[in-house]
């Protein structure tokens, strides 16, 4: 027996057959990867699928509805499936350091897997974004934060500039690793399921991961592991809502912030991918968010961020079009524990206090008396 | 196709090959359930095994040591093993509401489990206990917070008496369903790695989770599906150290607010599990704690809360002691998330600020230049 390297070749440690070793290497044969690529995992992927009667019930007619919740990846979302990939084929490539623009869930996951990956991270924000507890993530994973005098979209070009001129790899969503990643999600349905679903429900931000599924569902398609292709509904927050509007959203403004992007990097293909599905892609208000965050919460068990909603606020918007007998899968894409402000603010839920500590006060608390 | 009945008699839905349906179904001939049992699941449990290679370099010998996730259940901690049984349980016996006292993770898995099940969920805690936060995940899974003015010892007193009135069902950890529960983690960790491993560290509070394990690697061996037992290796905080010291610690203190327990409820099994095992509990102080989360999330891009971190602690504590060619689990119990503002103040990490948006300046900020 050996001490394990730092990042294995591509045959998986010889562990008992129920061992997950990552998505890499479960499904190595769909993905851009040879044995030559040292794989940087945390054991990503492999996430539940869970059943949600309560949201079957409001549909009126029988279905099935089940939640994919990408919020239980190592790093609370599924940018870690996509992060895997760059990361190692980063690291197959010789770089010693990645970098990112990005101030979300995307600095969080490349910051965890430099860690595993013993590589230096570096994440470029704009100067004055001082929610440092949105960073806690980023800075706990120990990546590098340089803040910027200016906005978003010159620290995006000066780390693209930057990546070509430095061996540093470039891990934001241009980098055409992420895609294949997070395309394992949809293998993932289909192999729990046993076919692909009738329907997918999935929140569109920068409009990769409607992307990613629809390139996932193609191909177990095309090698006869699925018998047919969901149709992709794809749901924009209002106030970001650039491709249902067709047009860019200068100023972005949606309590979902993780979908808060007014110029998708994905917008043709997404199109694409709902046009070809025979789906849709339209918008759902805060509110409908906010509802389906709670709906979530309360009546399924699941703690959503609130970005991750709009797949069943979108469902729930469109029930009356929902098939007979459908199984539906709502993708939800990160965990609630990213936005406890949002939950506190949003919960509707009272603390009843200063209660007398006899059993009779505490039964009438209780409304049981 | 027929609509999902809102819990699910013991059989499994019917899906593909690879869907996880949780710990009752896939463990159920080595539960306490019947075909009767209707279970409440969120698919918890099939947690991650992530290989730490930069832990175990520092055992300074050849090594394995691999951390046992449960941070990533679905309402965050390793309480979702036991509330999924507990919950399931209740329902069996005709409970419509469930009932714990507690402010931590309990409270949040009682209240999701109890959303999932279409049950009403009650938390009683202390009054002046004010960190709303604390209870954001409790709060949106929709539970009814009740605060008696008076302590936690009190809270617990009254809900155990009002259970024994009321057609309520108690939760919290005298629930002997808790640990059967729990007991399932110690199955997935030999079934991942093929055989128990040579020690298991794990955090304890309430040694309920010690005790757990103990049971899931001894009903393994005994049936032939492992063909040893591991050394179980406990850590107690410096500051609750009650089964180190022997004595309970009327005033707890410890950063690990999770393992912040002054009496563990199963402190004389505890105690039986360690020395059946040759192995031992010890305590480890708040600031090799706060090493090890650092450690974790640096080097391994895991991110545990505090507690959790006890485990690796004490590993480090014993790394002298550890066998050459050893495999090691260490329990990691929560997520970091749940815990935003101990990784604000101790990531030790800096943000360099006011950097000018050009090539020169930031590479220099990067240390390249």
């Amino acid at each position: 027996m050996l001490t394990l390297s730092e990042s294995g070749p591509l045959s998986p440690p010889q562990l008992g057959s129920r061992h997950w070793p990552g998505l890499i290497h479960h499904y190595a044969q769909w993905l851009p990867v040879t044995d030559a690529t040292p794989v940087v995992s945390l054991c990503e992927g492999n996430t539940p699928l869970i059943a949600a009667p309560a949201i079957a019930k409001r549909m009126g007619k029988p279905c099935e509805v089940y939640l994919k919740y990408d919020g239980l990846n190592p790093t609370g979302s599924f940018k870690d499936r996509g992060m895997t990939m760059a990361v190692s084929k980063a690291k197959e490539a010789g770089a010693s350091a990645i970098i990112c623009a990005s101030t979300g869930n995307t600095s969080a996951a490349a910051a965890a897997y430099a860690a595993q990956g013993n590589m230096k991270a570096y994440v470029v924000i704009p100067d004055g974004y001082v929610a440092k507890g949105k960073l806690a993530q980023t800075l706990m994973y120990g990546a590098e934060i340089i803040a910027i005098k200016d906005n978003f979209d010159k620290a995006l070009a000066m780390v693209r500039q930057l990546t070509e001129k430095y061996p540093v790899a470039l891990v934001n969503s241009v980098n055409r690793y992420r895609l294949e990643g997070q395309k394992t999600a949809a293998f993932e349905v289909v192999d729990s399921l046993g076919d692909a679903p009738d329907w997918l429900c999935i929140p569109v931000g920068n409009a990769g991961n409607i992307t990613a599924y629809w390139m996932g569902f193609c191909h177990y398609y095309q090698h006869k592991k699925a018998t047919r292709r969901p149709r992709m509904m794809g749901f924009e927050a209002e106030g970001s809502a650039a491709i249902v509007r067709n047009q860019v959203i200068e100023h972005p403004e949606t309590i979902a912030t993780a979908i808060r992007i007014g110029n998708p990097a994905s917008w043709v293909r997404a199109k694409a991918s709902y046009q070809a599905s025979h789906g849709t892609i339209d918008s759902v208000t805060d509110d409908e968010i906010l509802d389906a965050y709670r709906l979530l919460a309360r009546s399924c068990g699941v703690f959503c961020e609130p970005a991750s909603a709009a797949s069943v606020a979108g469902l729930l918007k469109y029930r009356d079009q929902v098939p007979a007998h459908a199984r539906i899968v709502c993708v939800l894409t990160g965990n609630g524990l990213k936005d406890p402000e949002t939950a506190i603010l949003h919960s509707h839920a009272q603390i009843q206090t200063g209660v007398e500590p006899d059993l009779k006060s505490i039964v009438k608390a209780m409304g049981m008396d």
